[in-house]
Formats: structure tokens, sequence, C-alpha cells
């Protein structure tokens, strides 16, 4: 690593005049290190402050792997059976100018409490503060290579979504369906998933996160919500279909229908130069307009990328503008409870003039079985 | 959800003379309540006191899906365009007994500091506590029917294994067989993965935490180490096999051998009434005895269920005692940097007079390819 690979932090730093920031394994830590390393019982924290060399606080069984990331500056190792305390105690020692640091910066949608309290015990008279946002932005413009490996990503998960629809068969569980899909996202290609997917019918599809269930057999005439997504190279797809069984009511047609609009508009309204909130007015304004306005649940959608949730939240009161590069999804849904949730997902890669929808799948209405 | 679920918890609090536990979901929770919930940008916290009735803060989407776990408290909802500080503020006024509390427990290696600081928030005099060890203890025993479900995603990830090793080439990347490896996982019945696995050969096996490298082709005399596990409802497997290419080295013949022998040395340390420390011991002292001392790393092992690492740890300086229905890792490892690892996990459940090994995979040196 080039010390110039740490500039992006740098201008957080100064832009949000915070003193340092903490980094624990994750999306940043993989977009500013390129490595990954796992997040579990056994801390392992960056600190990268504003007016020093950064410091490490690194697992020995990590060291080797750690030291391939030529990571500028010293690194504090800990063995298991010594516990990390005195290695953040020396990792505080190479930092005296942050003894009193009124804005020490924390990635606070990822990191734990745990390491919190480790940074907490040897910087006691830190003022910690949540750089969750700031930091989003480091990994809101997808450069050509990111949008090359969503692109494959998405294209392993449509394919192992069309062979999994050519085999619902009505008395299929939740459970068995989701086993398939699994099944086909890996021989497609998938080296990991971006979530454990969500296979849900009927009542349980109005459930916006349901679990699929052992125990209910689809039949003829229910919802089936597919939410899933396959994982390549660390990025990430995330797509929503909604088929019926055999056949579809009216009232379900008409439910699915309002769905799509919505996610049309959504589309229509993605452009460089728009505001999340307003990708989410038009899309919340035909739910609205709509006999179903009731039934709605949450906003359009999120960021996609190293995490499946990130910046930019499509929702009503964020600010944010949209520029060409940003990756998001548009997935307006309807949940009648007890009966039938339609949710229509798509990845959108915003451009200067509109959007590329980044999902190829058809969205009008398909009964399948 | 009965009143008596909360039970394990409510002794918690006494014994750790806690005023409240905050949970949010993960394996305690599943234990908890029977069910599952993601662990997302939106916050879902349940707080337990020790003298009033329990209280959740739910994000609205999640509302039905939370209904069903008959929560026997208030619960309050949040809309993503209101943002959740708000629900926050209302549980604080529904536990006024929490104002000033001065043992507020919480699950500080689940729980992210963005939850942490949304609760400091509405409880500002409150002293926060890392309730995470307190908490695994009610994890620690596993019931019949859990050690069953664990069997079978042992079970899974063993057929898994032995169809992936038919199939190991000379010429093979490490990502192409650890493709292979996926596909077989969910092909036999994982319905989710424990954990990224492990595939790396020859010096990149020397890397505890190793990834697998598409550039990097198997070739005769290499090690080639596989750390993998199936998840099946929840359960996880944790298996480590490592094979050589074609043929064995001398060396590493001997290297493989004293790993092998720290392995079967924990195995037989582990009865009901050993302590974690002593089982540690009998396997460093293996280690350190042989001639590959200085290529130690970590610790013998970890405990095993709804998640990958929990309690007890198996390391040196823990005084646990083990109990019979306790289930975890042995998985002693070797590692000599730029040019080979070696290390053999295998999952044992603690039976009053030894051990029951779980994993039944050999363990004996395999040559493939």
């Amino acid at each position: 690593m080039s010390d110039t690979l740490l500039l992006p932090v740098l201008k957080i730093l100064e832009d949000q005049d915070l003193d340092a920031i903490a980094f624990v394994p994750g999306a940043n830590f993989r977009r500013l290190f390129n490595a990954d390393f796992h997040l579990m019982e056994r801390p392992l924290v960056v600190i990268i402050p504003r007016d020093a060399e950064p410091v490490a606080v690194v697992p020995n069984l990590e060291l080797l792997s750690f030291r391939s990331i030529g990571f500028p500056g010293p690194v504090f190792d800990w063995r298991d059976e010594d516990g990390y305390q005195d290695a953040f105690a020396k990792a505080a020692q190479a930092l005296p100018m942050l003894e009193n640091a009124e804005r020490f910066g924390l990635e606070a949608q990822r990191m734990r409490v745990f390491e919190h309290m480790a940074l907490s015990e040897v910087f006691p008279a830190a003022r910690f503060v949540d750089a969750h946002n700031a930091l989003s932005q480091m990994r809101l413009m997808k450069t050509d290579k990111e949008i090359e490996q969503l692109r494959k990503a998405i294209k392993i998960s449509e394919i192992a979504f069309e062979k999994t629809l050519s085999s619902v068969k009505v008395g299929q569980t939740e459970t068995e369906i989701e086993a398939i899909l699994l099944r086909n996202l890996f021989e497609s290609g998938a080296d990991g998933l971006a979530f454990d997917p969500i296979v849900a019918a009927a009542d349980n599809s109005a459930k916006p996160h349901a679990h699929a269930r052992a125990d209910y057999r689809i039949k003829p005439g229910d919802s089936l919500l597919f939410d899933f997504g396959a994982r390549w190279n660390g990025y990430n797809a995330d797509i929503t279909r909604t088929v019926f069984v055999e056949r579809v009511s009216d009232r379900d047609r008409a439910f699915y229908e309002t769905v799509l609009a919505a996610n049309a508009a959504g589309k229509a309204a993605t452009r460089a130069g728009q505001t999340a909130d307003q990708v989410d007015d038009e899309v919340q304004k035909v739910l609205e307009a709509s006999e179903f306005s009731a039934f709605r649940r949450h906003k359009t959608g999120h960021g996609l990328g190293l995490d499946v949730h990130e910046a930019p939240h499509i929702m009503r009161g964020n600010p944010a503008r949209l520029e060409a590069g940003m990756v998001f999804t548009i997935e307006p849904g309807l949940y009648r409870e007890g009966e039938c949730g339609v949710r229509i997902e798509d990845d959108v890669l915003v451009t200067s003039g509109g959007c590329d929808c980044l999902t190829n799948l058809p969205t009008a209405l398909r009964v399948v079985g």
C-alpha cells in the first residue's frame, strides 16, 4: 500500500474536522487496503490520525496476512494467551496527539461495542463520534471495475433465479425452493451470498424480511417472493421478484401492477442531479395514490456495493444529490398482512442522463408452476 | 413467547447484578426468542430490565415478523422516513428505573457502536457494561436438539468435503477448488455457510485466515488446507483438514504428525471437570515439545453453536470448567511462513467421561490428486 491510498481518509478527516478514524475489517477496510480480514472475537483495529502515521492492532495469527497489505505504520500484535488490551495500550502510546481528541471517528455501523470499549480504555479522555456517514462517501462512486463486478454478481443471480423458477411446482415448501435457489446461486458462479435469501409465499410474503417455512406448501394463487443476491469477489447483487403460482386474482394483479408502476417511477426519476428524497418521493407518490396506500412499509432503496446496504439511502428526507457512478436499489413493496406481499427490486447505476438498470430480469407479472 | 423464556436472562441479571441487558438480533436473540432478524442499518433492540417488563424498538417493516414472537412488553416501532431516535426515546420513557442504571449490560461483541450511541443518547446517565461473557453462559450447554442440529451441519460438511477432495487435481487454482467446495456444501444440504471457507495451498496455508488465490495453481508436494462449515437451521459446523497434493516431503510429514498429535492430545484431555486452560495446555505442550514450537500461532479452539466462535474459548488462562453438553473445536495448527501451514480441526461434545468427536472425517495424513 502506498501512502496515497490513505488520501481518501485524510480528505474525510479534514472535511469533517476529525482527529482520527478507527477502522475494523469490513467494506471500508477492503476498499482502503484491498484486503479482507475476519470480523471476529479477536479485534483488529486500524487507527488513521490526521497528523501522524497510522497504527494497527492485529491478532498475531493474522500478522502474516496483514503484512502483505504493506501497512505504513507501527503494528502491535497480540496473542490469544495474552489478550488484546496491552496492544491497544501500545497503540495509544504511539498516538499521544489523540489523548484529548475531541472528534475521534468510529465506523459506528460496523465496529462493535467491545472494540469501542477497548479504545475508550486507552483513550479515556477522547470523545468518540459516529463517522459512518462521512466514511460512506468513500465508496459512493463506483469505479468501472466495481461496476463490472456488480454486473457479474447480478448476472450470476439472474441465471440462478431463472433456473430456480423453472422448477417451481405447486406443493413445494418455501424451504425446498430456497434450497434449490441456493444450489443454483453457487452453480452459477457465486463465491458467496450477499445475504440469506428470502423465499416467502402468500401471507409470509407480507413480512418484508420473512424466513422460509418448512411446513407451508405453495398452492395455486399464492404470491411467491424471492429476495436474493450472489456475492462475487466481495460485490453484492440484491434483487427481488414476486411471481404468482399458477394463477393470480384480479386484486393481486392490481396490487402487483401498483408496485411495478412505483418501480418504473423510481427508475424514471433517477438521474444525476436529482436527490435521493426526490426519487423516493416519486415512488411513494405512486403507492400513496393507489388504493393500497395503507400497505406501504419502507423506503425505496439503498446503495449497493461491497456492502449490501450502504449509501445512498433512497428515502424522503435524504437531501443527497445523485451523481453518475452511484449504484442503488429501487425496491418498492406493498404488504397486505395475512394475505400477500409484493416487492420488485432492481439495481440501478446512475448516469448523467438517467439510469442504467443493471438487473435484466423481466418485471412484468409472471405466473409460474 | 411465555415469560418463562426470559428466565435465563433474569438469572444472569441477578447473578451479575445488572440493571438490564440490551439485545440485538443474533445468536442470543435467537436462543431467547426462537426467531431471527436481520442485523442491518435499521436498529432492532430489545431491553430486558431486572425489575420491569421488557421493551422493544423495532423497525416498522419488521413489525409483522416481530409480533409473531409474542413479545411480552411494549414495542415502539419506527419508520424509515422518521428515523429511530424517537422510538428509543419512548423506550427510555417506559423504563424510568434505568435512568441512572449503574450496570446496563450490552452484547458488546454483537451490538454495534451506533446502537450503543442511540441508547446512550436516551439514557445519558446510565453506565453501560460488557455483558458478553455473562450472556455466553446462556448458550454454553447444548440441548439434545441443538446437538442433533450440529451433527447434521457437520455431516453435510463432511459429505461436501469428501466429494470436493475426490475432484482435486494438480493445476487447479485455490479459487476453483473453493468454488467446487461451495457448490458441494449446498448440494449436500447446507442452508447457509458457517463462514466463508478457506482453501489455501503451500505458502498461503501458512496464513491462518488466508483467502483463496485465483492465480496460484496447486502442484505436487503442496499442502492444501480446507477450513469450512455448513450452516444448518442456524447451527454451524467448523472443520479443518490439511491434505497434501500427490506427495509429501519428510519434513511436511513430521510437521503434520506434530499437529495431529496435538489434536489427539486435545481430545484425550477433554472431559467434564477439566478446565479450558488444561485442555489448551495439553495441546500446546505437544507443539512446544516438538521441533516446530516456533510456528505456533493460536489457541486450541472455541465453542460452536449458533455462533461459529462462542464460549468456551479453549485457551491457557481460561479457568472455565468443562461440563457435559458443551461443544467446541480442537484445532491446533502450525504455520511455517512462506512454506506450509497445517491445521486439523475437530468439533467435540464434552461428556462426563471424555468427549464425543462429532466430526468423523479421517485425521490421518492424506495424499490426494
